[in-house]
Parts: structure tokens; C-alpha cells; sequence
């Protein structure tokens, strides 16, 4: 349902530097908007000298505030002696307002000072130590928890302290992780969200939150394509937590009764998922009692993705052996391919045997918003319950994961134990807006305002009949990895570890060092082979210059997933990649 | 085993100002060291307009670091005019540092701003709307998500009409939940966590914060008493999580099939837990598939305390009716009531019928940081497993919740799939520390570190033979919940919930207006008082002035729950609500 117009407006988006839309995101990537660049910041570039003054902004602020003429550099020293304050001189503390607006403020020049070098290269992504290093002291910093208060000018420099020897999941070359990027609106919503400190359970005492994560959540099943984006939902502290409920809110549906007597109450239930499916699923057998036996594992192509013909194959199978087959889980966006299961034949095969439908798009979900990617996720509307996780693809800050049920009802249904002591049904609003007792949780964090805030920033939507959006930003990292794709894929030493472009910003490749490239196929070689990246990987964190994954997957050896999520990250970043990966382990 | 020397010298800290440690911090809540106050903080009394140096320290911020002579107000707009700028214009945009500084300064004022008011008792403590007004827009608030980007003026304008619609958590009369506060170093800790922005579940990525949990639940087994501090324990999202992971670890333990084969493979388990106690049991119960119905509440005393020898004759009944005792959740600090559970008296029950003794210590787990009270979790040491969470009685920002577990490996043993695609054994590092696998989580937010800054910043131990520690700050709530309970216990007009000193900060209480007061006791009463906290609240919530929590218990009608977790709370706070009470309840 991709419209053709629109694929032509985004091509003459790129042609034509005046539409800055995509290009002012995407030119940040691409390094080929410099003068782009110039034009939308020109007003910025009569400040020359930029971090120098930021440098000693905080200095001359403290100097304002205490309205001292003095501009001596040591003038915070003197005058906010942090090592005579403690804890105890903040607010609530009489007169304590004042050291609290100069300890925080401090604080935030530490954090500014860290956002700044997070997106600097001439940083180091880490600075690694083994834990017995860290534990021994390092330099002074001392984790150990003290007998007696320390000073407010101890506490900066253990604030200081935690992020050197921290790693910068935000610096352009950190490809690690399924979530990356450091994004400064996200950033700027969780930093109010903590300092307004409530509480998702109650309308109460988190009215406005409470309103967003509705609307939120509402838009997400538009998203999803739901009618009317009629359902339920809420956000849970990430994806394995969001698939769990997804599999307790199947067993509600089909078998209220074991809410009240147990798995007992129900036949022999049985769950299945792809070999390649994030091991939550296996969690969740587990802690719900139906135990891991129970779950099917099912095959996959050479790409990762399920087998629909395998999957109805197991159902058959299990039914013969008095089984019932309950949930089956197929995967958008799996961990290591990035690899989508075909959900409408899975769908086909659910109806026909009345089982409930996830999908979790924990990773791949993001690509909902994208009009160019979002075909990937084809079906998804039939789904039972979906798991999206904007932590992952787009750029939230963790945590922040939600899970999707397109019956009304049933998610409290499952859940709801009815708590008169904690949701009084006789308050003066509408307690239909209290959702905790919908929740596994209690107290549960506020995760939705940094996402809401960073949808009002960014989101641009252009309605069609399907209701696709365009979150811009994440096009560049899909861009990113086509460009590793093509870059390796034919390039000496290295081996695609799967035919084809990649559906999702997962790269799966080996390095193999010129020593390995000659050998015959065997086992010698695949021992050599298994080692190449943990070695490299091992180089890459002492020498601090950049991070990626590797794992072995079934019968293959370890291998590099390369996975992009961070907007920051460009193509120079992805030639140091394999720069470095070439120069650490050519002599392997 | 409370030391006398102790206590005398904790009389003696109140008597001598001399003795800032103890006064500095409970003056505040006493009001009654207001020289003690300027004495501490003398050396900032020279700046006495602050507030109105504050209030403008971040135009004149703005100026400095334009390098801007003029000093106009209305510099900001004209010089940094964030309606035309975008998120778009932020870091890693070229040129983005500047417009990135400028924006984080400006979310920082809007959120120090909040810091200030949340503590100045002039200020409401809420602005309550019912959710129609809300959704309908405020003032031009618009909670619906936009189709297209907000400026970043827009953002700012979205960043303080959240704060401003919201409930000041934090506020001296802020009595509703059981956490509230706003602690100013768990809040520097949490700012900086964000912008740290990583992941708890490897070391690779987080070995500061990793290696902070390990040490902190270690210091916590040692507090509760377990021997040289062994066991294991993680901090998960909340209470009701960590419930559920005692529950399911107990599961594990005792029928370790069930992981791979399910609850089938068991026999009928139960599980034993107070009638008082927190729904989140409950909870564990129906998803952990052990069923609603094989959950058997225990009866209690007045107090709300268990009757140990009603939980003998209950599991006596279950075994004789073909059941497996199994797990006992013994509370610390009830919801409501604010009760402790006899713990020893409780383990001595488990040990004889082999079940696993687990104590709730969620709200009630931070007295053990009290000399004075932790005599109430007197028996903890001899606990399975503890829920213990810091967001609670200990201030520390939502959410920070630890389960710890006294046998190593059982936690690990009941969660590890082992997948080798994420926690690779064969890194460089010890890969022990690679938490993830133990946990019900993949990705987890880093809770550790505000605690352990708030740690490092306040608590003073003392180390005895029973590894007592105190964590000073919360000794004021106590004293203060002592105050109302003696203040209204013999009050006209006031009728306790139960008789005594409570034994947590939960003060249980009605208020009779006049009307009801010389009413006989029956049903017209009954129903008539039912309805009085409910309204009492909502008037409370429409001036914005206090709030407080209410409900019914058993066969209670409403009554108002007092809580206090508050730092910030003094007596002039608690003769604040009880006129508010008087006032808004006087002709119901």
C-alpha cells in the first residue's frame, strides 16, 4: 500500500535542499548537507568561540547569581565551598534553597559537559576496566557505600567519576546495543519526569500522564491499524515484561478459570515461537507455569524468519498428542537477523486454530511510522497483542515499552484484583482513569512523557487511508546499514552470515583475518573463526574506540551484528567500524 | 537488642546544637532549630534576594554566553528564539551544541523553578482538572499528539504545563501514597542516570552501575542480617515485581521442574499471606498460574497483624485437604495499616512444615536502617527472600525496589535461559557480572544509582554487632506520625482505626463531622460516615491544598490514612491537614 507519490515527494525531498524536512535529519547522517547545515544554523554562526564559552558558562553563572564582580576562576571554590555543605543543607533545610540551586546546577554542568563529548569522535566510547579494577578504587573513586556522609563536593565528583568510567551509549560509534543514541528532547522529558516523581496507578497523582500514555497508546493502535485504534495497552518496564503480559493475557482470554485455580484448571496449554525469538517468550513459559517444554520452537529460513508451513506442521503435532495450542509469537525485528516473521500466513494459521497472535515488535515496531518500511510489519493489524518498544528503534530513553491489546477488557480482565484500599471506586473523578490495577505493577515509573514529548518534536505525519507516519530520523540508520550492507558484502575478508539485504539495521557478518581466509572449510577453521570476534570485540574496549556485538546463532559461529539506531552515526563512523575491526584483527 | 547507650546519645544529639547530624536534619521537620538553621548556613545569608536572583539567572545565563552586552529581558526571545528552532537543530545536527546548551539551560530553569515551589508551602498542592478539561486543553495545554513538529519554544511551553497541571509529589502536604518527597541528591542521581542513558544487563555497558548494585545489595543482606552479607538480589521495577520474583524463586527451590515442565509437574501448591497485605500476592498468584483461590488469607489481630497461629491451623487444613504448603508472605509495614507481621513466630511455623518465608518489607524494609525500629523486622534475618524498596520510607525517586534472596543461585537458577546470543561466555571480562540473566527483564533501567549517591551522601553508620545503621532523615517521619496519632487519638470530633501507637507512619483515623457525632451506631451511621472521606477528599484535591489517602478495610467504612514519608513534612504541616479536615468536613 505504499503510495507512489509519496515515495517521489521523499526522493525530491532529498533533491531539493529548500524541503528541509528530510533532509535536515537525514544530512546529519549522510555528511552531505554541509551546506545545508549552514543555511538552516546560519543565525548560530556569528558564536564562534562556542565551547569555550560554554566552558566557562557555569563559572560566570555562579558569579552572576551571587552577584560578585569577581571573576577570579577559583570563585566557585571560595564562594560555593561544596566540601562544607552536605546533604543536610539542601532543601527541605532552612536557607537551603540556595545551596540546592547551586548543587544542581553543578550537577547540570556535568551533565551538559558529558552530553557535549558524548557526540564528540575525539572521545573514547569507554574507558574499560575489569570489575577488580573498578572495585579496587580507581584513582580515588571509591564505590564502596560510606559509614559517614560525604560532602556535596565528594558527591560531584563521584557524579563525575560514575561517567568516565561509564560508557557513552550515545557517542556515534557505540553500535552495541538494540537501543543507542543519547536524544535531547527524550533526554529533556526525563529529566522533568524525575523531577516530577509520581506515579503511573493513579489519575490522581499523575492526571497529565495518565492522559498522555491514553493518547499515546490510542495513536500507537491507529498505528497499528486497529479499528478506530480500539483497544488497550500500557507501558511496562520493557519488551520481555510487554511479551509476558501478552502471554497472560492469552491465557485469560481462552482460560479465564486459571486467573483463580491455576494452570491446573486448564489442559495441557502449549506456546510457540521462532528458534531466532527474543528468549522473553522462554521467560514467560517459565514464570507462568507453563513451563519451558511447552514452548515450540519453530524453524526458520536461512534468514531468520518463521516458517508458516513448520508452524501449522507443530500445531498438528501437538493437538495428536493432546495438547492445546494456545499463542503463537511471531517476531518483527528479531534480535540478531532483524529478521520479521510473514505474520499474515501466521495469522491465517491462528485463525484456523483459534490461537492468540503477538507480535513482538519490540525492535522492529518503530518501522510502523515509516511509510517506506512499514509493509515489513504486513499484518500486524490482525495481531492480537503487539510489543513496541521506543526505547529500541526510536531513540527513547530507557525504559519505555509498551504492549498492545486490540480486545478491550481483557488486559484488566486478566489482571484487575479489585484493590478497594488502593483504587477507591467513590472519588469524585472518572476511576475508569486509574489503570493500576490493569498492571502486574503498583507504583509503576512514568515512562510515556519523554516519549510524548519527543513525538510533539518530531513526529511528522502524513495522513493517508492507512494512518502511516513518518518518524524521519530513524530512515537515516536504515539508510546507514544499507551502506554497510554494500560495503562489505563483496569486500575481501569479510563473509555475510545470511544471503541478501538486511530487513531491519542488523548487519550479520564475519571478519575472517587473512590467516583464516585460505583455509579449507572444517572444523579447525570454524574454532579460528569462533575466536576472531570475541578477540576483536576484547580490542575494540581496551582500546575504547567503539563498540559492537557478536554471537554465535545456532550452528554458526561467533559473528558481528552490527545494528544502528543511533541518529548520530554517519558514514565515517561506519568506515571506522570497519577500519578498526580490520586493523585489530588482521593479525588474528 | 536496642543499645541504651544509643539512645542516650540520640537524646543528647537533640539536646546539644551542637550536634549538627542528627538536629540538622530533624529540625527541619521539628521547626525548632531555626537559630540551628542560620548557624549552618550563615555564610549564605548575604544573599537575601535570591529568589529574585534566581528568577533571572538564566536570562542574564543566556546574555553571558552570547557574549551579548544588552541586557534587556526580553533577550531570550530576540537572541535565543527556540520558536524557530526545532528538534531537528539539536545535537548531532551541525552546529547543533549550541542551540542543544541553550535548550537543556532552559529546561533546567523550568524544572528548578519546580524544585523551589514544590517546597514553598504558598503553593497549591495540585491544580486539579477532571480529565475532560484536560483532554478539552487547558489554556491552549494540548495533550493530543501532533501531526506535524512543535517548535522547540513549544516544547518548553509543553514542559511546564505538565509540571503545571501535575500533583507536587513532593510537597510538604503531599500525604497521599506511601513515597513522596523529593530528595534533591536522588534527584541530581536520577538526572544524571537519564543522561547516562544505559542498561543494567552486562557489565559491557554498564560497570559502574553493576558493580554499585552489587555492593548495595550486599550492604542490604548485611543489614537485614544474613551472614557476611551472602545471598544474591536485584532490583527490579517495583513492589509487585519483586514479590513475584520471591514467589517464583520459592517455586524454584522447592519443585525446580516446574521451570521446564510447568505447573502440572507440581503438586497443588499454596501459598500464605496476610489478609492485610499488599494485592500484589495476589497478583504473583493468578500470573504465576498457582491460581487466586490457592492464595489463603490469613486472619488478623486488631493491630493487623497475623495470627501465627492461624497460619499454623490453615496450613494444618491445606496438607489434610492434599495441598503443599509452600511459600509465606509475612509483611513489614502493611498498605494500610502500616503493620508488621511477627516474623519470628511466622519462621518458626515455616521452618516446621518446610515452606519459604518471605517478608514484604516494601514499605517497612527501611526501619531497618533505624536503631530505634528495626526491632519491628525483628526475625528478618531468618527470611528466604526480602522485598525491600528505597522508593519508599527512604525518599528515594520511583523506582527503586530490590528483591533479595539469602541462598546464591536460586534466583539465577529460576530465571537463566542461558541465551548465548546475549551474554556471550567468552568475553575478556568475568562475565558473573553480567546480570541480565537472572532477572525476568532483558533490558533494566538503572535504579542503583540515585540510591547509592543518597547513600553516600546521608547515611551515618554506627557499627555494632548487628550491623545497625541509621538513616537519620526518616526518624523525623516517625516522630511526626507520633505527633498526630497523640494529637488526635483523645480529639473530639476523631475516632482512631485501631487502638495504640501505630507502629509504622500509617495513621488510620475517621473524622466525624458534628452531625454524625452523637448519631447511634447502625447502618444510617455507618453509611453516612462512608461517604465523608470521600468527600472530604475531593474538596481537599478542588482547593488544592493537602492531600491524603482513604479507604475502607474489611469491614470498615472509609477512613482516612495518614502516611508520612516526607522530609519535608513538619508539625506545622500536620495541624495543617487536621484543619484543613475540620474545615472542609465540619458541615458533611
Amino acid at each position: 500500500f505504499l503510495s507512489v507519490s509519496l515515495l517521489t515527494s521523499m526522493h525530491n525531498l532529498r533533491e531539493n535542499p529548500n524541503h528541509l524536512r528530510y533532509d535536515a535529519w537525514c544530512g546529519v547522517a549522510h555528511g552531505c548537507t554541509r551546506k545545508l547545515g549552514m543555511k538552516i544554523c546560519g543565525f548560530l554562526q556569528k558564536n564562534n568561540n562556542l565551547e569555550e564559552k560554554i566552558t566557562s558558562f557555569k563559572e560566570r553563572s555562579s558569579k552572576d547569581l551571587l552577584d560578585n564582580s569577581d571573576r577570579d576562576s577559583r570563585f566557585r571554590r571560595t564562594e560555593t565551598d561544596f566540601s562544607n555543605l552536605f546533604a543536610r543543607d539542601l532543601l527541605p533545610a532552612k536557607n537551603g534553597e540556595e545551596p540546592t540551586m547551586q548543587f544542581l546546577l553543578e550537577v547540570v554542568d556535568i551533565l551538559t559537559n558529558y552530553v557535549r563529548k558524548t557526540f564528540d569522535r575525539s572521545t573514547k566510547v569507554l574507558d574499560f576496566h575489569h570489575p577488580h579494577q573498578l572495585l579496587e578504587g580507581m584513582e580515588g573513586f571509591n564505590l564502596e557505600l560510606s559509614d559517614q556522609p560525604e560532602s556535596l563536593e565528594q558527591i560531584l565528583v563521584d557524579c563525575r567519576d560514575t561517567l568516565k568510567y561509564g560508557v557513552r551509549t550515545g557517542h556515534p560509534r557505540f553500535f552495541n546495543q538494540l537501543s543507542t543514541g543519547l536524544d535531547i528532547i527524550g533526554l529533556a522529558g526525563e529529566w522533568l519526569t524525575s523531577t516530577a516523581n509520581t506515579n503511573m496507578f493513579t489519575y490522581e497523582i499523575a492526571p497529565v500522564f495518565v492522559l498522555m500514555e491514553q493518547l499515546t497508546l490510542k495513536k500507537m493502535r491507529e498505528i497499528i491499524g486497529w479499528p478506530d485504534g480500539e483497544g488497550d495497552g500500557i507501558f511496562s518496564p520493557g519488551g520481555a515484561i510487554s511479551n509476558m503480559y501478552s502471554v497472560m493475557t492469552a491465557r485469560y482470554k481462552f482460560f479465564p478459570e486459571v486467573k483463580t485455580k491455576g494452570m491446573t484448571a486448564a489442559p495441557r496449554l502449549v506456546l510457540f515461537t521462532s528458534e531466532h525469538s527474543h528468549y522473553s517468550i522462554k521467560k514467560a513459559s517459565a514464570a507462568l507455569g507453563f513451563g519451558t517444554e511447552n514452548l515450540i520452537l519453530l524453524s526458520t529460513d536461512e534468514r531468520g524468519r518463521v516458517i508458516p508451513a513448520d508452524l501449522e506442521a507443530k500445531v498438528i503435532d501437538a493437538k495428536a498428542r493432546g495438547c492445546v495450542p494456545m499463542f503463537v509469537n511471531a517476531t518483527a525485528g528479531s534480535t540478531v537477523y532483524g529478521a520479521f516473521d510473514p505474520i499474515h500466513e501466521i495469522a491465517d494459521i491462528c485463525e484456523k486454530y483459534n490461537m492468540w497472535l503477538h507480535v513482538d515488535g519490540a525492535w522492529g515496531g518503530g518501522l510502523l511510522m515509516s511509510r517506506k518500511h512499514r509493509h515489513k510489519l504486513s499484518g500486524v493489524e490482525r495481531a492480537n497483542s503487539v510489543t513496541w518498544n521506543p526505547h529500541k528503534m526510536m531513540g527513547v530513553p530507557l525504559q519505555c515499552s509498551a504492549i498492545l491489546v486490540r480486545e478491550r477488557g481483557v488486559l484488566s480482565g486478566c489482571n484487575s484484583m479489585c484493590a478497594g484500599y488502593l483504587f477507591q471506586p467513590d472519588k469524585q473523578y472518572d476511576v475508569s482513569y486509574d489503570t493500576g490495577d490493569k498492571a502486574i505493577q503498583c507504583g509503576r515509573h512514568v515512562d510515556i512523557f519523554k516519549f510524548w514529548l519527543m513525538w510533539k518534536a518530531k513526529v511528522c505525519a502524513h495522513i493517508s487511508p492507512n494512518n502511516c507516519l513518518i518518524f524521519i530520523l530513524y530512515l537515516c540508520c536504515l539508510d546507514l546499514s544499507h551502506y554497510l550492507y554494500t560495503k562489505i558484502r563483496d569486500r575481501e575478508g569479510y563473509q555475510m552470515v545470511f544471503e541478501g539485504e538486511p530487513q531491519h539495521t542488523n548487519v550479520c557478518f564475519w571478519y575472517l583475518p587473512p590467516g583464516i581466509r585460505d583455509m579449507p572449510d572444517g572444523q579447525e577453521r570454524r574454532d579460528r573463526l569462533h575466536k576472531v570476534a570475541p578477540k576483536i570485540k576484547a580490542l575494540m574496549m581496551e582500546s575504547g574506540t567503539t563498540m559492537v556485538g557478536y554471537q554465535p546463532q545456532g550452528d554458526k559461529v561467533n559473528f558481528f551484528r552490527m545494528v544502528i539506531s543511533n541518529p548520530a552515526a554517519t558514514r565515517s563512523d561506519i568506515d571506522f567500524l570497519t577500519d578498526e575491526i580490520e586493523r585489530l584483527g588482521h593479525d588474528l
